[in-house]
């Protein structure tokens, strides 16, 4: 057997964190060398998440103490700043980095000091850093050092809309997505709106306006799919449930909606993560939850009435640390659904 | 003391049926003569519904015992064509009527076929029937015998949509109504999707794409108020609460969102039930279950984007109950809050 | 009309608060004077609790502020140990004192202490405290000036156990009480389990084996009761829902279930808010939530197993803020059921 | 690599036949052949459960077609008295049975009688049958033909307490089990009780007193493991989650509850899904949903008060159709926990 890959998690007590560890436990080709945590360093990881009792019991370590481990790839479960900041020295002793947050995304620093309100950490290495998104990177991905792991919302809305920006057929005039994503989208940081009685039995929409973080990461990608700027409607919304996130995304286009789905279909007939539905058969959260699949499909579209897009994904899966561990198996060399079929 | 209105409920043993017999229950200036049901008949309504035990103990009745009850007023909580059809003999009798199905709620009979798949039950008594939404029909309401009591959703994209349609600076160029109700909107009936373990931990989309029956009512108010022929896209969803519904609308209009906002205080500020509410303080589910409010907000719409309102309601009440009491209390001229404060 | 009673209420922004606000805004008798908090004066209740716009919007005071105001009756939502201590101001100008929090439910000092481990703020006045079970103390309710209302999970374990007790033919042995809360019993502070993703979809035992502070109150009533030292095994469990207690309670009795029941009926048949239910229809917490309702049946009990009560009430509303208007109608002398029915 | 074991699962389109295709289509030693359905033969399994779509896309057959199949393993999800019946085929042609119904459980036809309301199809083979609880019986299990797979609430009360009634010190004197159980353990058929606005924000109990199904098959259980006649009082309970059960067992035993941790650490000490926890680290349903796990922990039983078993598990997994695989794995000589690490 090949020798395992040794594994480094930074900020392993986050949602993204303990999902990512429960995955790579699973994982035929992977050890975890080391679990890192500033707040919790010195506790075992199973004492925080007893669920992992018996599966992963590391004494969780100071990230001052990670960067001496001899590890080849790093995740960071990190909050924006903070992570490409503990990931420079594993970048300059050639760690490979799957980067969760969303520091190496936005490739023009201006823009993600607009959004993130700070100077960029290592404005030098977004040239080199690749967008995690396998179905459209795949090359890019086998070779890259510096791995920038997409956005829970913005996977459920490219994934739609990149087949359709790269046809030139599509002619799409807007685009509105209506996103609604589970709890743990949020963190798992206390706040008072995602305390149990506020969210349960409740529903609300958040940022709306232009105001989220994660749209212009999907208006750079649009853009690039679609050879020219694109601006976008997204409008985020908190869903009661722990896990999943459902987008509805308009498109006005003079594509019908089985001409959209024959598109998507084309984009990504042999990708083993997606799967095109029907127009009476349109995805729902139960489906992807738990899973890396994304399920898409089209319908709408008659009578000038704009296509609708339903693209549904686990967030914490496809939507953050099933990606990143396909991202891994990519840039390793290894089978793309290892440790990602249950 | 005013004498009480005498009171009569047509398929009590719906949601919308239990949350009427609630509310009438504590409503100063209302007796419940008769509940009827075809398949209950004979039991105790509280038998059914534990929770109404020593609050509405009475017994079911036929529809066919219940012609011959010396009442004032009618609400019928029946499907579509069943309701006409069982209302018929009261109406005959000069009994004032509240329909909570959707059997008077569309002025042309034809557009009625179409949506609803059979011959309107009556269709010689739909130019008299009144839409009751009482922000828009108070003066007719008050006159009115039949009274077409809106449908839940209609009633969370009416509110907010129709002052901005009757303003001609508005100019609105396309509308889409992103909405999503909690399950009792579905009815009491079994059905697979909103048994517990296949809506709990989900979300989805259904009848997108202009196959909603609540299009058909939007669309002749919304037509009404503006003037002229209006469509829109509407998108229903299902949401894992019991109760609410969020609607999320795009608005494509000159206007900025701060003067929607203006258009809509100016229309509801003596609104006993509608709150507008602040861009930065978006109306959720949470403030308005078991309450008669909708509470609308816009926010959006610089930079060529859509304005975007935002309304939450109680669909069984403000959305159906609540609202058909708010009908009745300017049908008989008593105080239109009575029995909806708590 | 009778003049309104003055209420202040400290400690307004706690979940006891925020409902007790509700029903006190739509009581016929009440008029909220003030409403006080050390952390968000300054601040509109209705800001905070956007629920009640239009119902209470008046401006949050601090505790200081308070003492000056003019109020008949003053309810305290704070936590024990400040409860008494704000509280104090009040009672030394004679105004009544309705107390949710622990501070004057114990009536030994020193088993305060050894549960809430500090020394009570005002042991002087706990002789003087009437405990607000109103089936049980109604006569001393009537002429409290410090009135003591229960807990939640208490009022559930006390109103089924209390007659029998009291009837010396129920001889019981011993007493095991297995109740489920929701998690609005555990307060709207913000901590880790009660966070949405930790609490929902989750079920848990918490400080079982003689740790939770409602035991002492529980051992104290029924040994009043008895008329001899009673303990009993009490085991608190967090439910995924927002409101509501269960209790099971396994009772070691000579007695059948139908003997408890009708001991429980015979106690209990004039209560306006006791309803005592069949084994065959147990009671369950859909049918007290949103209500001031205290459900009860009597099940098992054959062939030498313990009879099982079943108890079930909403822990805001019977098990708090309803049970402390319910005992301040008593104690100003008015229909006891007013702004309690919906 | 080893041949793989053919599989045929009857009765697919169950709650536990859904989670046995998940299971065993990650399963590297297992191949479905076949599943079989009466009310959907001919359909595609992943057209009625589509989370399947692309990982088990076969197309239903009938029982009858089914009896054809040559395969080495039967598991049925069916419903008693139709599973033996259905089951009798395989059995004759010495197909290995993993029946999941009750219809193998119990040893004495009489008692399956009485509580099943009909007479035993094929009581000859009770005799035959080894009860699949692998930490009890894995030795007989090795060598079963047809294995009874113990019920979801069973596991929860056997676990903690087959121990204790094996250990001569125990001398336990009566023991009280109150278990919760998620929603998916009533099963996928629609009832007005399972339905989501009545199932949602509510808990009930039921079947209490004696009641419930799962009685007998833990007295027997029970009864074996100390040598002498054991009754219990179970309660079960409907929390509204979809998937899990905790059990709070309360025990009267001399022991203390850190003596009986240690007698299950000593029996359990080795078992790859059975985890004791501490007295402050109780188990919960979330650490236990979706694995094969059975978290056990004691607490209580000072000053004469019982000891308090507390023990979690998925009902669909640990509780049905993992350990059946787990079974499965035994019967067929594969590692144990094959398929059931996630």
């Amino acid at each position: 057997m090949a020798k395992k890959i040794n594994i480094g998690i930074l900020g392993g007590t986050s949602y993204t964190g303990v999902e990512l560890v429960r995955l790579l436990a699973g994982h035929a080709m992977a050890a975890i060398d080391f679990i890192s945590s500033r707040s919790s360093a010195g506790e075992r990881f199973s004492k925080i998440f007893p669920e992992l009792k018996n599966i992963s019991d590391a004494v969780l370590i100071t990230p001052d103490e990670a960067k001496a481990r001899p590890v080849d790839c790093v995740f960071s479960c990190l909050p924006h700043a903070v992570s490409a900041e503990l990931c420079m020295p594993f970048i300059d002793k050639g760690v490979k980095i799957i980067d969760l947050s969303a520091d190496f995304r936005l490739k023009d620093p201006a823009v993600y000091e607009t959004w993130y309100n700070h100077k960029h950490p290592a404005a030098h290495l977004l040239a080199e850093a690749v967008y995690g998104l396998p179905e459209h990177y795949r090359k890019q991905i086998a070779r890259a050092k510096i791995l920038a792991n997409p956005g829970c919302y913005v996977t459920s809305v490219l994934l739609p809309l990149m087949p359709l920006f790269k046809a030139k057929e599509a002619q799409i005039e807007w685009v509105i997505a209506d996103s609604k994503s589970g709890v743990s989208g949020a963190g798992r940081a206390l706040k008072q709106n995602t305390n149990f009685c506020e969210a349960n039995e409740n529903f609300s929409a958040y940022s709306i306006g232009h105001l989220h973080r994660h749209t212009p990461e999907m208006e750079q990608e649009l853009s690039l799919a679609a050879g020219r700027p694109v601006t976008l409607t997204f409008s985020p919304h908190l869903l009661p449930i722990n896990r999943g996130i459902l987008s509805t995304i308009y498109i006005k286009t003079p594509l019908s909606a089985h001409e959209c789905s024959r598109i998507a279909a084309a984009a990504y007939g042999s990708e083993p993560f997606v799967r095109i539905r029907e127009a009476d058969d349109l995805p729902d959260v139960h489906n992807v939850a738990f899973t890396n699949y994304c399920d898409i499909a089209f319908a709408g579209g008659a009578d000038g009435h704009p296509v609708i897009a339903v693209s549904a994904l686990d967030n914490l899966i496809k939507g953050a640390s099933g990606q990143a561990v396909q991202n891994m198996n990519i840039m390793f060399g290894i089978p793309e659904t290892t440790g990602l079929l249950r």
